[in-house]
């Protein structure tokens, strides 16, 4: 039996009915051409099932003790493994848009994951037109983090349509065998294991969990009021709808844009494709809070993730340490905004400069668990570090295939918590930047919006940039105002809007 | 504000992840003819959602002090109710058999309501083969107790096909029209009212709940020993795999029976048509047993409601008391079987012959509300009362419309406690039976196999009444075997198997 870390046990501590801590995705995919569509996917559960000997913790549940989770927990292989719970059909009502996926999405996303089973499900969901299929993942952050979760999806993707898995992606045997296949460059970095170590290093030097809760708080609080340009946690971050406690129900909304049209708006700033894709989140917040009539004079700060071992690129994937950036959303220029998130970035990186990696990596782990972290200092509602979350996940930057089925889409659905009722997270994935946005059902009803919003910003640096934006196709456009808000780019490197 | 009885509140007070204490309902109907399945839907739900003010507490969201569920509980209309989250468009993948629909009310009815909102939830199911479609209701049982939850569901029927609804069957002027249709015989039994007043009379005696608890205690064990062949709670109960503590999943199936055919096996052996019933899950639940190895030898018992008020038909409206009847599940021979469950059954009506009417209702309703009572008690998994439940519940005995939409069936989807792994409640609906049949999904993996036993064990009892069993249609067997192992009855009055 193996047992979970601090970090790992903290996400089980602090799930409630209202914020549940699995992290999930939707993947949209086309048939391959003549396959039927319940045939094929009925083939890929089939897949999924042949498991000889679990990936762990997939063939694992929790087992406690006397104390619960408060003291020692253990993965034990579940001895009755109920394959068919975990792996499941669904359908979209008709006319099966991208709208009655996001809206099953979001219903999927705001249910608990059952703790006495393995703690995942993986929903094959038919229903859509144009002959694409959708899945959607659901994963405790216990058993799987974001680094692993991108791992497994890539292990059963291949770049040939003709590729196909004999052994389940669940599987031990499949994961070695990605493993092996993996380059030397992805082992130079600190491993997710090490990461976790970090903080079970920590605590080895306390005696219980609420000693390491106070050091944290130490920890933290030394950091106040320092940094310049440098926005910390606890520091400076107004309110605002999208700060509020959080109820159980989730909206989802996810559209994917061209990674070149995103780089471009950064470079014609002299910054980075992340610098671009924060002002483009920046622009699309203020919209929404104008338009709500609640936009806070002060700025809204969000968790971000940075790359700093290389300048440049944050889609690498070495991007393991996070920044609170200001967003500088009551700043009107869009120049001018643009040029406060990259002085913010700017000084997040020199933040971490003069650290151990040690030091870095435990801070970022901070930095990116808010739930675990920031609801036992009982800080989350009272003093939001930061409004947002916005999140970038290194994809795939080529055509990928499932069993023949193409990939066109890949879409996080991440965490919100009380105080952080939206999370914006975005994989690479061929020539595409995949958003997706979760958001708290009550809090921010009308998050569809935002993704109009994020058009309407990027358009309005690329103007300011003397970009030229791509041309807008007045029928589809109509389409999707009218019929369908919420809309995923369908093929790769093609602008549809 | 409307405070919530003790009761209401005791059922927040008992629901744990992994015992949900919502109560649901399946119902199927034939679209009209001509009708489009998904404008159809859509103007079904538009229906739902005319709503000027709501029947109580359907607007109405919990509201507690800051003792939280243990102090006072009200309901208040919620200020920003999103008709949206309550009503819901589903969709079954292909092939659309019943198969399908089971799988997804089973996994509907594991998830917990959201306690930030009203406690409802209405799906509208499309996808079903040859026209029908399905609705699935789901409400928690602190807001609606069965019998209210029936008469909500009648009042949307017509027995006309030409009749429209105008107002919501969810808004209040809806319920009071179906108020004042009602016969006079309806008010002449104790209302569900005065049913909850029972309890409160009770908790008036006493300064707090666990002092009411306590009572309950003595009240029960006083009842030890007594009774010859009556079977009282908490006395001689055989362990089984129905009886374990559960997890959060469940699997449902469902089945339609016609009403004659059960009736005339119990007018065979001189008795109700409840004995028929009770006889039928009693050779059930052998079968069951005795494939998985591990038949007691001392009976299992069920707790079962009936009528106390006239001999006879337990399908009155006026079926208000349970009692725990001896299944006989040990007796091999199905005529001494439902001998020995009619003298249980005729035992348990005798023990609330010199009862007051508040008495038995008390009483009953203890009965009826395992969760509720015996969970404080500490009693439900160490020493389970009655093995299952077996609950009928009447319905209208002719053929009913919603909006023109003919009704095919109408299946409960009760609770499992821990315990209590397995419940049987049916339906009389038209010339059927409609048995809707709900089991922890861990711990009852086989329950499809119930219903196929059922029938056996139908047949077994018209063979030992020498009644003949309707003819079997070879061709639908063999497909009823292989591929749609549960499969409720479309047309009324039609045997299928």
């Amino acid at each position: 039996m193996k047992k979970l870390s601090f970090l790992d046990t903290a996400f089980l501590l602090s799930e409630t009915r209202e914020t549940p801590m699995h992290v999930g995705g939707v993947s949209l995919y086309t048939l391959p051409s003549g396959a039927n569509e319940r045939e094929f996917l009925h083939g890929l559960a089939d897949n999924l099932r042949n498991v000889r000997e679990f990936l762990p913790p997939f063939g694992d549940r929790l087992k406690t003790g006397p104390l619960g989770l408060v003291g020692n927990v253990y993965w034990e292989p579940d001895p009755a493994l109920d394959i068919d719970y975990h792996i499941r059909h669904s359908a979209l009502p008709k006319p099966g848009r991208y709208r009655e996926l996001f809206n099953l999405v979001s219903r999927l996303h705001g249910t608990l994951l059952d703790r006495n089973r393995p703690l995942w499900e993986i929903h094959l969901i038919e229903g859509l037109q144009k002959r694409q299929f959708a899945v959607y993942t659901k994963t405790h952050h216990a058993a799987v983090d974001g680094a692993r979760s991108i791992h497994l999806a890539r292990s059963m993707l291949s770049s040939s349509p003709r590729a196909r898995l004999h052994e389940s992606p669940l599987s031990l045997q499949a994961w070695e065998t990605y493993r092996a296949t993996l380059g030397r460059e992805h082992r130079a970095h600190l491993s997710d294991k090490e990461l976790r170590n970090v903080a079970e290093v920590l605590k080895a030097q306390f005696d219980t969990a609420s000693n390491v809760y106070g050091a944290l708080k130490h920890f933290s609080e030394a950091w106040l009021g320092r940094g310049g340009a440098l926005m910390l946690p606890f520091l400076k971050v107004p309110r605002s709808s999208l700060n509020t406690s959080v109820d159980g129900a989730r909206r989802f909304v996810a559209q994917s844009w061209p990674f070149a049209r995103i780089r471009a708006v950064g470079k014609a700033f002299d910054g980075t494709f992340n610098d671009a894709v924060l002002a483009m989140c920046a622009g699309a917040l203020r919209m929404y809070l104008e338009k709500h009539a609640e936009l806070p004079t002060e700025s809204l700060k969000a968790m971000v993730p940075v790359s700093i071992r290389q300048e440049g690129d944050i889609d690498s994937s070495n991007a393991v340490a996070a920044i609170s950036a200001d967003l500088a959303t009551n700043v009107r220029d869009p120049i001018k905004r643009i040029g406060k998130i990259q002085a913010s970035v700017r000084a997040g990186r020199d933040f971490y400069r003069d650290m151990s990696p040690a030091q870095t990596q435990f801070i970022s782990t901070l930095l990116q668990s808010p739930g675990l972290v920031l609801i036992p200092l009982g800080l989350t509602s009272k003093l939001p570090p930061f409004n947002t979350v916005i999140s970038n996940v290194p994809g795939i930057q080529q055509r990928m295939y499932w069993n023949g089925a193409r990939l066109d889409g890949s879409y996080p659905v991440s965490i919100v918590t009380d105080g952080i009722a939206v999370n914006i997270t975005m994989v690479t994935n061929d020539k595409n930047v995949d958003f997706g946005i979760i958001a708290c059902r009550r809090s921010v009803p009308q998050v569809q919006r935002l993704i109009d919003y994020m058009e309407d910003a990027l358009v309005e640096l690329e103007n300011a940039a003397g970009l030229a934006s791509p041309k807008k196709k007045p029928s589809r456009k109509t389409v999707t105002r009218k019929k369908t808000p919420v809309r995923p780019k369908r093929a790769a490197g093609k602008t549809t809007r």
